[in-house]
């Protein structure tokens, strides 16, 4: 079992903090983003979508998606309990994950790929050069202010975002919080219950994963 | 149990047709998007994120996000399996689910939403009012292109989607190929694998629901 990563980005990092959570190493096949090496005929051949993380599995197949890779490892190892225990549970954990990923790591996206110089010509991820759109930028930082006030509403209900436990939902919040800052967007700013759910996340040691 | 629904939307449409395929029938609660009725404040007090399909639990919870309410559904209700069985089966599933979601479904929706007068200040849904965006249609367009390509691609493996049973991925799928006729997108053309898929996908009584 090997994991393609890129220590920079928050897609993998999630997996990441996931595989810290459980106390699980395994080893990290480095793509490096920067160089565009997700753009190589060998890892086209890994992943058409050409994004990391990728997991290879033992029998050889390749799965992306965080939410897939990280459901395919709880499987194997299921304790700690990130994807939640009885029916509702994990539903909610789905859910929060979920709108993490769409609302809030695809608004912090949208701000950075079409704002950033550094992102000229690659304003999404995958296969083909996209030119940036401008106006996304501002409409992704809106986005933000809508997603994290959300998260705020939320977290009134327990100390954790989709239920009492930590969970992937969590994992997801603290890569987009994280993600976040490289727009200069501080989440916690204002919003008091997310600063101390920050607080708590970034307490653990999985967080420097 | 209740489902907040409308009967036009692709999300909550792929609920439903999880729903027949299980052969459950659950009440529906009819939101009428075309009249803005998500934007309420009854309906904001019951999803903040404004939008449909809603699952109303049996203990007054509400879960968002079709891949949450299906998954909680399926707990209740495992026959037929929709979420696969066994740990590289079931991730495989959430995969493609993922990937329809975010690559196909988003894709489609940023062509119509930014394309259609009717969606004129609607350019994406939720709570806030948004401009269109001109560019995005254009690149929308390239972005279904490129989503249907890696679906054939997939579809070389076998007659489903993410393994070789019809799954929660597929629905995902059949959803995001009529989706796209909106914008005037056949997916199927050229592409003999989707066809193939569509053909049978489609000729399932679930398919109209």
């Amino acid at each position: 079992m090997r994991l393609f990563d890129f220590e920079r980005a928050p897609n993998p990092r999630r997996v990441r903090i996931f595989l810290a959570e459980k106390g699980l190493e395994i080893p990290l096949v480095h793509v490096n983003l920067y160089q565009l090496e997700q753009l190589t005929p060998e890892f086209r051949a890994i992943n058409p979508g050409c994004t990391v993380p990728v997991l290879e599995t033992d029998d050889g197949t390749y799965l992306t998606e965080a939410v897939a890779i990280c459901h395919y490892l709880e499987n194997a190892h299921p304790e700690p309990a990130l994807f939640g225990a009885g029916a509702l549970e994990q539903a909610q954990i789905l859910m929060w994950a979920n709108i993490c990923e769409i609302e809030g790591l695809g608004a912090v996206q949208d701000v950075l790929r079409n704002w950033s110089p550094g992102f000229r010509g690659r304003a999404l991820p995958g296969p083909v050069d996209h030119d940036q759109i401008p106006a996304l930028v501002e409409r992704g930082r809106q986005r933000c202010g809508m997603f994290f006030d959300r998260i705020e509403g939320q977290l009134a209900h327990h100390d954790w975002l989709a239920s009492r436990h930590y969970s992937f939902a969590d994992i997801n919040l603290l890569a987009t919080v994280d993600f976040a800052r490289w727009v200069e967007i501080d989440a916690t700013a204002g919003r008091q219950r997310l600063r101390d759910w920050y607080r708590r996340a970034s307490a653990r040691p999985s967080a420097s994963a």
